[in-house]
């Protein structure tokens, strides 16, 4: 049985994987229920509105993306924990347009349910970079 | 002996209040030594940093200093917390300029520290609004 710590390291290193793919089922079961999505710019948001916004507006192709996910701090607190990573997203619409990456830090909070890791609570940062 | 939670209001209250009367000292004594910042647009700072930033540049009048956070969640896990707020911070610089506001959220961890809770990590979503 892995430690809570690398069950963490799991969890981010899945989520990216699955964002990749564009396997939003996948990325949706890595959160709980009552998630809220903190950003800059935007009131708070939760599962339902993060799982909209996976789909590409008007169901065409998904854009392609790409991201990095640097852990600097995972703290285990029994059943919760937070994290501060520094992430790095790029998305590159359908057709070949231009890529746009955003790059910056974010504070997570986890939960242990049911013996499952999930995201709780997510604070990003991310700011538009030069590609 | 105020619970845990309300302890942690206090704190946020004390924060507020001592960031008006531009007592940087009380404000300082409100973080752990190790207490991380995390915004948008610029690396992760610490203490010292901080300290720096509520110097007036030129060592002249500080600028007026305005704000209100209003706690969307706190939640105590031992000697560890985590907080949820929407802050908005006016300034206005000395001699009447304009004042600029920020507004967003705050996704906060404390920590208790020899019986006092800390501020220790902080992630900072504000941005300009219209006054």
């Amino acid at each position: 049985m892995a430690s809570d710590e690398q069950q963490i390291r799991d969890l981010i290193a899945t989520w990216m994987v699955a964002t990749k793919a564009g396997d939003t089922e996948t990325v949706l079961s890595l959160m709980t229920d009552d998630v809220v999505f903190l950003v800059t710019g935007a009131p708070p948001f939760g599962k339902q509105k993060f799982a909209e916004t996976q789909k590409p507006p008007g169901g065409g192709p998904r854009p392609k993306f790409d991201g990095r996910s640097e852990i600097q701090e995972v703290r285990v607190l029994g059943d919760w924990a937070f994290v501060w990573t520094r992430l790095t997203v790029e998305v590159t619409p359908p057709g070949g347009g231009e890529t746009h990456k955003r790059a910056g830090h974010t504070l997570s909070v986890m939960q242990k349910v049911g013996g499952r890791w999930l995201l709780a609570r997510d604070a990003n940062m991310l700011t538009p970079v030069q590609v």
